[in-house]
């Protein structure tokens, strides 16, 4: 899968992941409207209007990049129908040709992240049936339980070609309190880093490994740390846009060629039909907003790696 | 709702906590079959075989116990139909008046973990409805992300009178990767306790707050200092039993007067029927066997505390 997400962004152009996390502040009325008249004001009707704006967004944009991640926490904070809202939106993003990065931040002790892995990336045995649950292509994983809980989605990968992005460095302005101290003089976020790098050699694709790393663009100067520490490493960058992150501030994370890193954008894109830049296109027409914010959101992107 | 855990605990004598955490293959096959006859191999009938299995353990020990634990992962692993008999779980524990302990360990950040925090604990606005997905009443959380990945929930904690345990020390064998790392000369789980110690004032119950902290019984040691550290904060206590935590060592993790800790047991529970000790209640007896074993723990656990 990581061989498949490193030729679709050199097809495409495009080292770019639209970020999935529908707020239902984010949906157009005439959706939401749509929704609860079917479904009522309900979880089910907030899922729907959730599951229909995702699918008119992933239509509009699926030609010009390689992945989307969608948030689980958008959904989960549906209940059970918004569970349903993402395993439809992963199956329909690929069978549109997208790769899937659950951005799900999971990771426990051993035998329960076998569980996670085995749900999220894997199948679970049931009677003479292998059946997979949310079966999405990459999964976030953090990593503060040590290698016990991440272990077994290295397990899984191997078994499945899929990939997962172990959190080192994140976007948030309080990553720093646990990430960022020094330990034997240096932060911790190197230390995983390192862990990445030694499990990243373990699980290789033909260039790339299937173990990345997260690594925000708000903290450039780690970036270029921490792609220097970790060369076998997908990094998938969060952080571009709505939290201040700038395509400037990008190169750190690639590799010479332009290769290494996959740059997230969520509100950027999905919202981008209320915002001033994209207000022309209106309510009716927010995927071709989305669409334009993807095009403008390349070329930024182009433009700060100097491509 | 950690004064009624409190209350609880008082009342029952038993500072336990089961954890619903079904496989598969805990499942008795007459109550696998019967899932499978209605439901087929399919993941609604391993979803299905999950519940009921849960329901008659439930069923058997609810008035022995203040508190359920079940784990998100061993639902998720089959996919919606899973989460359907997690959310399922939930609203029966609830029913029969347990207080449930979600284990889901999110963390994220901070506009994301507000949306955890209100599928898991609080509420969503849908329309001019106000819903609730998941509604725990408490729920675990990692703080590799630092605190504004931990403040939504306080939020929300505040505003649901709900609680939530933070992650400081795990039970698990790689759990020192990272967490043991020695940061000012002290480990960086002393550093998590402290912020704990930190939020657990800002939201206080009667006697104990609304903030608790995970430290496994497998660290005994740690359990002393970090019981020190944060006299205001419930541990929940995993990793006695089958990872290897003795009742003797449990009493770091208490006061003096039996209170602040409560302990977790999942599979010496609920597989108490496939071990040799209770083999004598045999596969139909399933939850009989569940409910001696947790008579057994509560015992055990007055013995070690020296009550």
């Amino acid at each position: 899968m990581i061989n498949k997400l490193v030729e679709k962004i050199r097809r495409t152009q495009a080292p770019v992941v639209v970020g999935l996390d529908p707020m239902l502040s984010y949906v157009p009325e005439q959706v939401r409207d749509k929704a609860f008249a079917e479904y009522g004001e309900t979880l089910e009707g907030a899922a729907e209007a959730v599951w229909q704006f995702n699918r008119a967004i992933v239509d509009a944009v699926c030609d010009l990049i390689p992945a989307v991640k969608p948030q689980a926490a958008m959904y989960e904070q549906f209940g059970v129908p918004g569970m349903a809202a993402y395993e439809k939106t992963v199956a329909y993003c690929q069978s549109k040709g997208l790769i899937v990065i659950g951005d799900i931040k999971r990771g426990d002790i051993g035998s329960t992240s076998e569980a996670y892995a085995a749900g999220h990336l894997g199948h679970v045995q049931v009677g003479s049936k292998t059946l997979a649950g949310f079966h999405e292509d990459f999964a976030t994983v953090n990593p503060y339980l040590g290698s016990d809980g991440v272990r077994p989605f290295l397990k899984v990968c191997a078994q499945e070609k899929k990939g997962i992005f172990v959190l080192v460095k994140t976007s948030n302005p309080s990553s720093g309190e646990l990430q960022d101290r020094l330990v034997d003089g240096k932060p911790l976020y190197e230390h995983v880093g390192k862990m990445v790098d030694e499990w990243s050699r373990e699980l290789m694709g033909d260039a790339w490994s299937y173990v990345g790393a997260v690594v925000g663009a708000t903290y450039p100067e780690m970036g270029r740390v921490l792609r220097e520490l970790m060369p076998k490493s997908y990094i998938l960058v969060p952080g571009y846009g709505a939290q201040g992150g700038r395509a400037e501030d990008l190169r750190n994370f690639f590799d010479a060629d332009g290769l290494g890193a996959i740059v997230n954008s969520s509100r950027g894109i999905i919202c981008a039909w209320q915002k001033e830049t994209y207000a022309r296109f209106g309510a009716d027409a927010f995927a071709e907003a989305s669409r334009q914010a993807v095009k403008d959101m390349i070329a930024d992107i182009h433009r700060g790696l100097g491509l």
